[in-house]
C-alpha cells in the first residue's frame, strides 16, 4: 500500500482529449482494445472515426459506438478534411490508427503532415523508406507520434529498464527474448478468421509473418529494457503450415554493439506454431552482476537473480520500485493489473506529451529522446521496420552475419 | 482465439447509463476503482456525485472529475433530492456507494426507497437488522441492488462455479478459502494512512476487522462457487497489533448443510498480519471426483485435479470454457485480464439488469435468483453481514459450534 | 557451487554401522525407503532382519535381500535374542522398526531395554502411556532413539528453523501447516491395497486416521521449525468415505503458549480425501518481521517474504544458507535433492550420535536436547502421540478449546 | 499410489555387481555422485579403485572409502592388470570412469579392450577419431559401454520420449533446449576451484567449454526425447570472462533431417555465465498436435499442451504414465525424486544389460539399439563428441550452415 494512488487520481484533473480513430470497426479486435485503453483514465473520448475501409461498414460501426453522425466518416480522407475544418477547440487532438499494417503509412503520413498527433499500431509501416519519410514529417511538424508497442507499458518492464540503466545488474552480456504463440499452428487463415487472414497476407501484413507481428514486439522490448543497439543478426525463418506465404516461426541469433567493452549476444525466438502457447512474450537479461526475467503472462512480477543470491521477486505496486514503475501503476500490490493497463500507459504518457505541446513545456521535436516522455515513438517504429527487413534478408542469405545496425 | 470478441463489442451498442456516486472523493482509493470499472465498457458515465462527507471536499472532488456544477452536490441528501427533480431522461440511472462501511446503510436505504438502482460496496451494512430492512425495500421497489463482491466477477471463478454446479468434480466435501494480507501487520492506522484508519475503527468499519473487510469476500466466494449453505462455524479471531480495536486475524472452521447426503467441511482463513502477502485470496474446492483451485493474484488460471489425473490448467479466453466465463472475457488467451476487468464484470451484469427493467424483460423482484442476472445482490450482502456477526459471536463463545445458517 | 562437498565425502571415512530391521518385508513400501535412506551415504549395512510378522515371509524377504541365513530371523524376538548372543563387534548397532504402528511399542521397548539403539517409524506408539514408558527406558539406558519424522531432514526446513530461532522473521504470530493428500478419497482399503488397509484399521493404525498418519508429521514440522509449544486446540475430524473407521480429514485450530508476550495462533489441515493432491505437506510461518513458506513437493526452495519486500527464494546448496542446511546437502545448487536424501539425513544425524556414544563424546541421556544431535527423538515421538490423542478428544468434545500442552 | 513398488524391491533380488572406479578421489565431486547412484538400489558395491592421477592421493582416497588394500590401486593401469589376474568370481564386473575428460579415452579403451564393461562420464572423449575407435572396440568385444548422460534417466523424460514416439504430440516441428548456468560468470578458475579449473582448460576439457560440459547434455536430451537427427547447425560461441580459453556461452540454431516430410528447427542455448541460474536444463518440444515442456530443476513434472487445451501436468509416479517412466520410479507420487535417482536409473539399466550378458539373453553387440536396454551408450557418446566438434567449427566459420549429420 506504499504506492501513491494520487497519481491515478490526478490524471483525471486534466482536460479530456478528443480522439479520432481510423480502423477498428465491426469485427476488428484491436480497435476495441485501443478504445478501452485510451479511455481507461478518462483522459480521452472518441469523437470521430473512419472505422472501416468499407464506407457502409464504417458508418455502421460508428453508429454502434454512438459517434455524432457528422463525425462518423465513411473514409479516413473525409475525416482528415472534416476535422481540419473544425475549430481547434473541437477538432480531434489525435488520431489513432488501428488498421491492418498496410494502411498505416498513408493515414499516418496525411494526419501527421496536417499537424495532427498520431497514435499508430505496430509494425509502423511496410518499408524503411516509408518509415524514414514519417520520421522526417514528425521532425518537421513536431507532432506527437506514438507507436503502440504496448508491452513496454508494463510497470515491471519499466522497473527492469531502470535496473539495467542504473547498473543494478552490471553490464549486459546476453539477452534471450521469446514470443511464443500457437494460434497459427494450423491454417486458421483458411477458415476465414479475420485476424489470421490479414496477418498471413504479405500485401496487408508486410514482409514478415511471425517476425513482423510479434518478433517486432520482442525486438522493441529488448531495446526498451537494455538500451542496446544491434550490430548484426543471423536468422532462420520457417513456414511450417503448408500454403502459408509468410514465416510462422523465427529463430534469430543477435550480436549487439559493444558497450563498456562488452559485445552482448542474444537469441530472439518468435513463433506462432508453438501449440498451446497463448501470448507468451518473455525476456531474460543477463548482466555481469545479476539477471532479470519477466513474463508477459505473469506481468506483475519481475524476477531478479543477483550474483550470490538469493533470487528476488519484485512485485508491482510496492514502494521499493522505481518512479517510472510507480507512475505506471493504478492499483495496490496484489490487485493484479494486466494487458489493458499496460496499453493504457502508452496512451497516458503520449497524452502527457500532447497536453504539454501547446504549453511549450516540452521540446517534442526532440525525437529519439521522446521529448522526455516515456512512450515508443516514430523512431522506435522505424527501427522495428528496419529490424524486420534485416531479419528477412538474413534468413534468405548464406552469409552468417547480416549487419543490422539501425542507421537513424 | 476461440473466444467471441463480439461480446465485448456489442456492449457498446446499448445506451450509456448515468451514474451518480456517493463517496470516492480526493484521497479515496476505491472510488477511482469503481469509476474505472464502471466505465470500462463505455456503458456508463459519471454525471452526479456527492463525493465526500465534507461539503467543501465534496465539491472540490467533483470539480476534479469535471462534474457539472449543478450536479456536483455537497451532501448525498442534496443529490437524492436534486436528481429526483430531474426528468427520467436526465436523472441518474443508478447510484454507486463507495463510502466507508458505516455510511452504506442510510444512503442505500434512501436511494433504493426512492426507486433508484444501487451499486454498493461491501460489507453491505453494520447489522443484520439493517440488511433485512434493505432487502424488504428492494423487494418492494424492485430496484436493482448490486453489492460489489468483485472477486466473483473473474471469468475463471465463473468457470469454477459452473464446474461445481454441473457435477464435474462430483459432490463437494471440503472447501479451503484463504484471504492472506500483510499490510496491517504493524499499526499502520497510527501513521494516518486513510485506508488503515477507518478499517480498524469499529464505528466506521463495523463488528469485524479482517473478518469484515476481507473475510466477507472469502465467504461470498465460497457461496458463489459452491452454492453451499453454512450450518455452523467455530471461529478464532485475534488482534495481534497492540492497541488495535478489531481483529486482524481470523481462522474459522466451517460446517455446511448436507447436500446429496454429504455434510461438507471447510476452513476459512482471513488475515491482515501475514507479512509479505499482498492480496492473496485463494480457494480450493474438493469434490468426490476432482479438485479445483484458484488464486486471485494469478486470476487467469483455474487448476483442476480430476480423480486419476493428470492435473489440468484451464486458462481464460479459451473455447473450452463455459459461457459465463466467456461472456466475462474481453481479451484473447494470453492477454491477461485482471482486477479491473473482474470489477467491471459486476457492473456489466448489473447494467444488463438495469437496462432490462423498463423493458419488463426480467422479474427483478425475484431476489435471490438475482433476477436471472449474474451479480451479487442485496441478499448476498445480507448474508455477508450475518456471517460477520456469527463469526464474532463464535469467537467470543466457549461453545464449539455456533449456528450460522442464513435465515433469509 | 559454494557448498562444501567434503561434508558428503568425509562421512564415508567412518565405520560402517550394522543395521537390523524389523518389518519391511515383501509387499512393504516403507521398508525399502528406509533401507535406501539408511545406506545412501555408505555408513550402514543391513546385516540382520525379522522382516515380517509371518515367519515364512520373513525368511523369504531376508533371502531376497541377501541376508546371511543365521541372521535372517523368523521373528523379532529371535532376532533380539540372537543378536545379543553375538559379540559387540558383530552385533547390530541399531534396529530399524518399520512395522505397522501397533507393533512399534513391543519391539522398541525390547530392543531399547536391551541397550540396542533404535530408529523407529512414526507415529511412535498407540498411547501416551506407552510413549512415556519408552522415554523412561531411553533415559535409563541412554540408547539413541530416533523417530523418522523424515520431513525435518530437508535442508530448507533446517534453514527455516534457523531463521526462526535467529529472529530473522521476528516473533512468530501464526502458523499454517497443511498435509494434503487424496489417495484415500475412495475406499481403497476395500481393494486390498496394503498401505490403505492397515492405515484405516484402528487396531493397527491407532486412534488417528489422517491425523495420525500425516497430521503427526505436520505437528512435528511446526514444532521443529518454530519451537513453539501448543497450549490448546480445537479439532474437527471427519470420515468422508462411507464405512471407514478412522478420520480421513482433519481441520484443527491451534493456540500456542506465549513466547515473548505473543500467543501465536495456527491452523493445521491434514486430509487424505483431497482428490489429486499427492503428498502436499506445506507450511507457512508468519512472524512480526517476515514470513516463511516451504512445500515438500518442491523441497529445494524456501520462500521468504521480509517486511517491506521483495520476496526472496532461498535455494538449497547455496553458500548463504545456514550450517545445518549445508550439512544436510549432498549436491550443488540446481542438482535437485528430494525425499530419499531428507530421509537419509535423519539417519545420518542419528549415526553421528550412535558413533559418538562409545567415545563418550556426547551425553546421549540428555534427551530433549537430542544429545546435541539434530534428529527427532523419543521425546518428539511421545509428543506426537500426545497430540493425536488430544486432537481426537477435541473432535469428540463440545468444548471449544481442549488443552494440548505436552507434559514431558 | 498406483505405481508398482515391487519394481524397486525386486531389483534387490539380483546379485551384487562388483564395481571398480577410476578417478573420483578426494576433492572430486562427481565421483561421490557416481558411487551414491551406483549403489542406490544395492545392486553394486565398490571393490576396487584407482581414484586419482596422483598415486599417494589415490591410495589415501581408497582408504577413506574402505577399499581392500590389495585392490586400492595407485594407477589405473595397475588396476586393470590386477583385476585381470583375479578370477571371474572376484574380478570387477565393470569400471566406472569419472576422471576429467582427457583421461576417458585411454582408460575406456584399455578396459573395454580387455572385455570389462565400462560406465563412463561424458563427454566421452576429445575427438571423433577416439570415439570411433571406442565404438569399434565395443562392437568387437561386446562389452556394455554406458555413458552417463544422467538427465535421460529421469522418469518424466522417459515419458516425454514415449509421447513423441507414440505420436501423442503429432510430428515434431521445433525444439528449444536450454542449459542455463551461472557459476562461471566470473573467473572462478583463478580461485583454485577444482571443478572450474579443469573445465576451462582445453587440455583436460577438450574443444568445448560450456558447449562441451553442458551443451552435450542438451544435445543428448533432444536426441533421446525426439529421436530426431541433426542436418546442420549455425553456432555462436562466446567467451565472456576475460582470460578464459574456452567458450562460456553458446547459442546454436539447429536444423534437423526431415521426418514425415517435416524439417524440424531448433534452438540450443548453453551458458555458464547466466548469473543466478543453477543447473537449469530445460526442453520444449513442439509438435503439430501438442507441446511438451520439462525442467530439470522441477523434474517430477512434465507439461503437456495439447492442441485445443487445457494444459496438463503429468506427475511422476502416477498410473497414467508409460512403462519406462514407471520402471524408473522408486517412490509414490508426491514423494519427490531427483538427481540421484535419475543418475541411478542409468546405472540400473546398464546393470540389466551387464547381468544379461553371461546369460546370452541379449545381443549386446547390437549397438545403437542399446541391446534393447534403455541407457545412453558408446554411440550416444560418439555422437556427442561429433556435435561438439561441429559446433566449434560452425562458430569459427563465416558459412551460415555447417553440416552436422552424425556419420555412424
Amino acid at each position: 500500500m506504499k504506492v501513491k494512488f494520487e497519481v491515478c487520481w490526478r490524471l483525471v484533473v486534466n482536460k479530456v482529449l478528443r480522439m479520432g480513430m481510423v480502423g477498428g470497426g465491426r469485427d476488428a479486435f484491436i480497435g476495441a482494445v485501443h478504445r478501452t485503453a485510451a479511455c481507461m483514465d478518462h483522459r480521452a473520448r472518441l469523437v470521430a472515426g473512419a472505422l472501416s475501409s468499407t464506407p457502409e461498414k464504417s458508418k455502421a460501426s460508428g453508429r454502434d459506438l454512438g459517434l455524432d453522425d457528422r463525425r462518423n466518416y465513411e473514409r479516413w480522407e473525409d475525416m482528415l478534411e472534416g476535422e481540419l475544418l473544425l475549430g481547434e477547440d473541437e477538432r480531434i487532438d489525435f488520431v489513432c490508427i488501428v488498421t491492418p499494417n498496410h494502411a498505416h503509412y498513408p493515414v499516418a503520413k496525411a494526419f501527421a503532415s496536417a499537424g495532427i498527433n498520431v497514435i499508430c499500431d505496430k509494425p509502423l509501416v511496410h518499408t524503411s523508406e516509408q518509415a524514414r519519410e514519417l520520421v522526417q514529417i514528425v521532425k518537421k511538424t513536431g507532432v506527437v507520434f506514438a507507436v503502440t508497442y504496448n508491452y513496454s507499458g508494463y510497470p515491471m518492464v519499466k522497473h527492469a529498464r531502470e535496473m539495467v540503466s542504473s547498473g543494478a545488474i552490471g553490464d549486459v552480456r546476453k539477452v534471450i527474448v521469446e514470443y511464443n504463440q500457437g494460434w497459427l499452428a494450423s491454417a486458421l487463415e483458411k477458415s476465414g478468421q479475420k485476424q489470421a487472414d490479414w496477418r498471413t497476407d504479405p500485401a496487408r501484413s508486410g514482409l514478415g509473418g511471425a517476425i513482423g507481428d510479434i518478433g517486432s514486439h520482442a525486438e522493441q522490448l529488448v531495446s526498451y529494457i537494455t538500451g542496446l543497439s544491434l550490430e548484426s543478426i543471423c536468422a532462420d525463418l520457417t513456414t511450417f503450415v503448408p500454403g502459408r506465404r509468410l514465416d510462422d516461426d523465427a529463430n534469430v541469433l543477435l550480436r549487439f554493439k559493444a558497450r563498456n567493452g562488452i559485445e552482448a549476444r542474444g537469441v530472439l525466438i518468435a513463433s506462432q506454431i508453438e501449440v498451446g502457447h497463448e501470448n507468451d512474450l518473455r525476456i531474460r537479461v543477463f548482466g555481469t552482476k545479476g539477471t532479470l526475467e519477466w513474463h508477459q503472462e505473469d506481468p506483475n512480477v519481475l524476477m531478479h537473480r543477483p550474483d550470490g543470491g538469493p533470487e528476488q521477486f519484485f512485485r508491482r505496486g510496492n514502494g521499493y520500485l522505481c518512479d517510472a514503475a510507480k507512475r505506471a501503476t493504478r492499483l495496490p500490490p496484489g490487485h493484479p493489473e494486466a494487458f489493458f493497463e499496460a496499453f493504457a500507459n502508452v496512451y497516458r504518457n503520449a497524452y502527457d506529451a500532447i497536453e504539454a505541446r501547446p504549453l511549450g513545456k516540452a521540446d517534442v521535436g526532440g525525437i529519439g529522446l521522446h521529448g522526455g516522455y516515456d512512450y515508443p515513438d516514430v523512431f522506435d517504429g522505424a527501427r522495428g521496420v528496419h529490424f524486420i527487413e534485416r531479419v528477412v534478408e538474413s534468413s534468405r542469405s548464406d552469409r552468417k552475419w547480416t549487419p543490422a545496425s539501425f542507421p537513424l
